[in-house]
């Protein structure tokens, strides 16, 4: 079999599934981040890394600038959805010895100019060289406090969804240029229980159905409801990806003064009650799929 | 200007030059690992990044599970060049859709097998496809005592200088199957004061020019006492690279003791004297060289 039958989750469950993992680790491989216990007691050591590689997260000839930008928003997006502070990261880039240095050094721009708009330190790097595509890999470290802590389990039957912005069309410029939601992240952990929470990188088709897995929960959107981008359809908003806004459950109770206390807070960034959570039924389970279609059937 | 003609330490250099640091990171880009402060006042917090890519670092058709040994000890030698404990790794695989799912696993299984033993749990991973050849980039993160961290700084003129185990000839399979020398860089730290040390990922040539810039001496190599491996000449051990053991320097006053103490604690692995840190000249600092000869010439 060939990992393009496999998929990305399932290629991931079978192959962290058998890890050992340690008691110091709270949450392990499959979350948006990974969180280890740490001396301090009350904070937990987050743990991220991730990639862009050229022809599959950027084409080929993008503004180098805009190529470290998200190469370093992306693990902090997962570090929005954790509700984690990062700190630290490393950069490992692989590029073809004919690459332009000139690029290269737009790229480091681009990364710390990310880096600096969260306060993060590039405290090393590597390079190699490769016979492919330019690939950047970047790990990102940081902490958040225990009872702040957020993933994509805890959330219960009942629970409102909510969405951050607006979702579809990041493809034709968004998904270089965006702002992970880490300050709207922090501010809805230190004001309210969020039961879990996730960043929407694959699109709410895909990444909803992961939300609910993890919370062991089944879920009614109301597709009406959907937040859509200026020139957007219900299909881009549901299927293209790269939006990175935040999704998160919790109980219906706090809905008012969510809604009134966010609005005051943020007034440029829109939060839509999406849906809600529900009980799980096999035929809910069943129906969980990824794309349009299916979907829409299932809420 | 191309990267090729660039080299990478210049590369680095040029890159992370301007990053602003924070004030909590100890060593930043440049060394063998990153390391910054912690809650913990004793304690310091070490990140290291690193990738295999193939037709680099391993060629197509390698054994899967001597590539996962290979991408997990990589970085974990770079922890015992720090004399650091690893603790957590993050993987991100970067692989064709057509790659088999059984190389898949067996590349998981190397990096587990290596992870394991050094008591390191992956608590995470990433999975991207890419146009390209496979790549993979492992990041670490431990810890190290305040008082036991070493760098390639702080090597004293009058110093000896020592190598673990045998130089050259990782070619051809050592490269595959080392074994990251934590164990007994621990046991120095913790027995002896270490004033500078680094892991042999490049070669003597071009790694112990790195060490004695970074402590700002010279050096003097007694080239007939450099260990060799069975079958590798001077050349190799000089240039060829991989070798992945400790290169040290400490006080002289320290080398019976020292000797005397490795032959009981480590009787099958070699420990050798190959020469001493010098006062810097301006001679010796413009003769710092990559490659055999100018590095004869050097000693």
């Amino acid at each position: 079999m060939k990992l393009g039958d496999l998929g990305e989750d399932r290629l991931l469950d079978l192959l962290l599934r058998c890890l050992s993992l340690k008691n110091a680790v709270v949450v392990g491989p499959g979350d948006d981040c990974a969180v280890v216990e740490m001396h301090d007691r009350r904070k937990l050591l987050v743990l991220k890394s991730d990639c862009v590689v050229e022809g599959v997260h950027f084409l080929q000839g993008t503004n180098a600038l805009d190529v470290g930008w998200k190469a370093m928003m992306r693990p902090l997006s997962d570090f929005a959805a954790t509700s984690a502070v990062p700190q630290f990261a490393l950069v490992t880039l692989m590029a073809p010895e004919q690459t332009e240095v000139a690029w290269v050094k737009g790229l480091y721009r681009g990364l710390r100019r990310a880096a600096k708009l969260f306060e993060v330190g590039i405290v090393g790097g590597e390079t190699s060289s490769t016979p492919g595509p330019i690939a950047v890999s970047t790990s990102v470290v940081g902490f958040v406090e225990r009872d702040r802590r957020v993933s994509r389990r805890g959330g219960k039957a009942g629970d409102d969804l909510f969405v951050t912005g607006r979702l579809g069309g990041a493809l034709k410029r968004k998904h270089l240029r965006f702002i992970p939601r880490i300050v709207e992240s922090r501010w809805l952990t230190k004001n309210f229980s969020i039961h879990a929470m996730m960043d929407l990188s694959d699109g709410l088709g895909a990444d909803l159905p992961r939300l609910v897995r993890a919370s062991n929960v089944g879920f009614k959107i109301e597709m009406e409801k959907l937040p859509l981008t200026r020139g957007a359809t219900m299909n881009d908003a549901i299927s293209e990806g790269e939006d990175y806004e935040l999704l998160f459950a919790m109980s219906r109770s706090d809905r008012i003064r969510l809604q009134q206390r966010w609005t005051k807070k943020f007034p440029n960034l829109p939060l839509t009650r999406i849906g809600s959570l529900s009980q799980l039924s096999t035929k809910d389970y069943q129906l969980l799929p990824r794309g349009y279609v299916h979907f829409q059937q299932s809420s």
